[in-house]
């Protein structure tokens, strides 16, 4: 892994020890995705088939410090009021959100960006906690477009001067976008490439146009990133082997690099939702087979 | 009560005591929150009902100088211009307003930041005032959500990066909202968490989807919100028993943190106001019960 | 007269000088009100039934230097071109304006502003000029009134740390607004005060929705202003005593404390209007009856 | 000529040579106004009737070098790619442009502020070119007369601090003007001299709403201009004869202070150009007679 | 070539080594111009006719270091990411870009300004790159214009001010805009002189109001942008011998002084891109006829 050249030389080592901590040293990434307080307000927290300890925000602390995983990536506040008591966690500090309100038909959608890289440098050293990079969320073909993508490349270049990892979220989205196929997934991938980022997150498409598997359909998204890496969102619960196998196929056909796992992770007990991020990380970071990831979740898991 | 991480480690006694003032150390807060004058414009302070001394701003300040309250939440014209005859009064400073001359179904609501926590730092100073927080208030689903969830981070941090506690008055209103149930309730609680807040204001909803009283269902939202603590809004007017009680069940079934009340107690005489504040600080501060805080006030009101 | 506590110890004699200097020690204003310039264009100074003098700006600084005025309203850059000859005239700096060449019916409202409180105390020091205040124009119900309101907010606060005076123009206007009655000019004074003016002009409600009459009604919105003096806009012209013995009503029994009077004043002759404006400041700063200051003004004027 | 009070004494020397340098010692102005290459692309520039050496951006600084000028008003870019080899030249730095893309019907005109004061005053030092004064173009009654407004405030005051001379171009224009007239004309005279310019340029109306002749008319808007000078816009071309007769009587009966001619010079060959930039000068500066200038291009001209 | 006035003596040395590097002493540049991730996302890098090897965004370095070329402009995010291994390339860095997710007719388009002079000049500080200057896309008659044209003047000003070369990609683009002719392009390119860009990127205008040939009317628009250099943009891709032909007749005949391609040369493999690149610097910087370019590129080709 080079450091990209917008880290200054002063800010390599931090870069890289960032860079590592959340990789564990293999280029990949199990990110515990849990920013929908603001975007999905309590809706993923608490109801049917969620359990109930999921409706604290202190849960997803819980699981961070218990799991596996290569950072939690959540919004400044709950890490202001929570860290403390878990130190020990990597975080991602999702910079923008918005909240579901509004939808898309009605507006097109629009992050805001809750704090800048300067607070969060502020932060880091005055709280001590290993804040490994930021995140921030970009909606590509809404009408907000071009204030968003200022936003992103300002948050990457200005993470990147100060030695943090820079992860985006990319969504097409907005009243102009009728669906996601590859293509589009693969020009959201380039784009976060050209926009200087270290991970991109995307929903992976369930269609492309072309008469290829899904898993063989990502690999040119994957490849459309260059050296960006790729990881798919979780997306909407579904049961614990579906997930696992859909995640191996994704990395070893498809060419990404991790995940970013939130609702299949926190809805759970504290202890599946543990068993259910170690298994996550044996695929991600051990190169585990689904099966084997599965038993993993198994053997721990009520 | 840890101080949260966004307050360095030189402003953790000032945070902690401004926080101490205003929660007499039970962690609970008594508001009273007067910021109409902009809100509302006259409605509130002169009609059929309203005693004619509630039309003089001054009132506001001899009640809360007088009364048993943690706090006065007001804007920073009126604690300039009174602020010098009523010195040991706790001020909470609200840093945004609007009027309501433009209806909800006209424009969304968009409330504009007025004074910035640097002049609230600067005025502290240079007057000696007890200035031991500030307030913001945010319209979530409003067409402006990204401009105020941004100016509403910002507060926070910069609050609390400067000793001062943050409190945050959340509403859910706009064209797109049709009803406020519990969830969404639960929604803007959770989300003041993750922007930091120490207390977040709500208007109790009064339905929810389940088939659980009232105050039962709004435990579901003092707990979505973590660690911040949740007051609720007095909102219209109403007989000072009905009041009382259902504050009560309020704090000790719904497990709220107090009260933020305006109207129901400046609209009295200042005699009666006074005696007002203390009934609900019996229950707030001291634990009482509904039936004991009424005694107090029928005690003292004329 | 206490200072506002915004205004900082070191500024308080600067305050109190230029707040003496425009009242002449008795805590009432006559405002000699002149930024139509903008506002009206040139439909104030040209025209029929209007004295051909008006139609040069420098009709107005002649009658601020040689009439009985507490200080001259308009905008900077007449200042900038004209009192160097007029070096003893008091100066309010009217900081925003806008033409009438838009109807409110197809847009509301905006008035920017034009020169900051930076740029008014580099003029003053540099010009050694005596500027006491600034003034600004608020128009509440706009579809603007959240970047008005901060601005207002701001221009306060603002002239208060730098010592001077501040002056709000506060109107509601817009779509939305209907019309105007006493409520809403109580509404309109009290948001003043909450926003920590020094002074607030009005334009007195014809109506209200009480039965008392108009200078009884106009009590109320002077009571709720709590300790920011309201002044009354002039309006239309019209005859020389109506004026005077309306002034002299609201005032006495409006509970008012001076005047902003422009057109009333410029349209006339210089030698009527000096006369125009001893008459005024005989009601307002002698507590003179309307009939001796209508024979003041009959036995200077032609 | 007083220095307006915004120019700090330090600043009164500068701004007194650049004013003698373009006005010549008179009070008057020969501005050659050529900033059409951004205002109306190439249309100016190319085309039947229009000679071919104007297509050539250096047309207008060889006219400017050798012709008789008070300044050559044009974008900075310009005067940054010519103006090493036309260091005699006085310039004005027009501030402001759009182009006529879009028409008025539908959007509302706003010319956006390319360089500021202080790259202005950045620019001058570095390069010892004559920049004498700054220019901007104002819409009034374009829904964005609230920007412009404020800008042009600004570049004044601006202007003013760093001894340069502040030209003001106003024009009426928006969906809500239907016509210009003398009152609208003496409305945006007495405008720029409330905004403390020295010079504004006017398009003089063809009618008024008066019984007299439009030189007559033009008096008045140049009277409600106060000490602020009027040019006017040279508009659509014309012949010789007629342009310079229509000159004389604008300033000796209407009392304008000179004249911002484009077209009617740029449009001709370089030597017929120089030609009437003296014949235009003989009136402005030499007060000549509208036969002796047209006396002097025809002795000059081919 | 005179360096432009607003390039301060201190960095005209760098500026004249930045520009004789990309113009390789020629006053021509052969600019390969891939903004294409951002701008058109994936559709130009993957699909039928396109080389698989173009899907990577590591192919435009391999082509940029190992063709010949003036300089590759890019956005910063790709060059941060890939430089290292290319330090060799000459770099443009593009500064704003949109998607096309928005179609025109939906939305006018707006290219927001992704990172800031003063960013670039920091990059290449700390990196050491060959950062030789920058390129802004303005769609003028957009309802973005005022926006856009600003950011440009800015751009090319501050690009000046630190030595850089800045191009500016100039195209009449909105609902407003119906056709583009010679006009128009002519109206472009004098717009990029009137703002000071050392080159002007445009589309060739496939027609024009007069009789005579497309090349013919080129020349127009090249004599009308005065000292800034035109490069005509490569566009849609076409065969290998047209493609030369065409740019042959753009220099020669039409007055261009180069070329801005893209997708003409990264869609074909690297061996095939490497010959084209040479091709083409045979006529812009050799002066080769077309027929020796195709035999450069038939000689090297596969």
């Amino acid at each position: 892994m080079n450091t990209p050249a917008d880290v200054p030389n002063a800010q390599q080592n931090e870069f890289l020890q960032n860079y590592n901590k959340i990789t564990q040293g293999t280029n990949r990434l199990m990110l515990f995705a849990a920013d929908q307080k603001i975007e999905h307000l309590n809706n993923d927290f608490y109801g049917d088939f969620i359990h109930p300890e999921a409706n604290h925000s202190k849960h997803i602390f819980n699981i961070a410090a218990q799991g596996r995983i290569g950072a939690l990536a959540t919004h400044l506040g709950l890490i202001a009021r929570y860290g403390s008591e878990f130190k020990d966690v990597n975080y991602i500090v999702k910079l923008n959100g918005k909240t579901n309100l509004i939808e898309t038909n009605k507006k097109d959608p629009m992050g805001s960006l809750l704090w800048t890289i300067e607070d969060i440098i502020k932060f880091k050293k005055d709280s001590g906690f290993n804040i490994c990079g930021v995140g921030y969320s970009l909606y590509i073909g809404s009408e907000f477009e071009a204030q968003m993508l200022q936003e992103a490349a300002q948050v990457i270049y200005k993470a990147h001067q100060n030695g943090l990892v820079a992860i985006l979220w990319v969504y097409p989205r907005g009243k102009n976008i009728n669906k996601t196929n590859i293509d589009l997934t693969s020009g959201a991938t380039g784009l976060a490439n050209a926009l200087g980022a270290d991970f991109v997150k995307i929903k992976a498409p369930e269609e492309n146009d072309y008469e290829i598997s899904p898993f063989e359909s990502l690999k040119i998204a994957t490849h459309a990133a260059g050296n960006t890496k790729v990881i798919c969102a979780g997306g909407e619960p579904e049961d614990t082997a579906t997930f696992l196998k859909k995640l191996y196929e994704q990395i070893n056909i498809g060419g990404t690099c991790g995940n970013a796992t939130g609702r299949n992770i926190f809805q759970r007990s504290l202890h599946d939702a543990i068993a259910f991020t170690n298994a996550i990380s044996a695929i991600v970071y051990d190169n585990k087979s689904a099966n084997e990831a599965i038993k993993i979740y198994n053997s721990m898991a009520k």
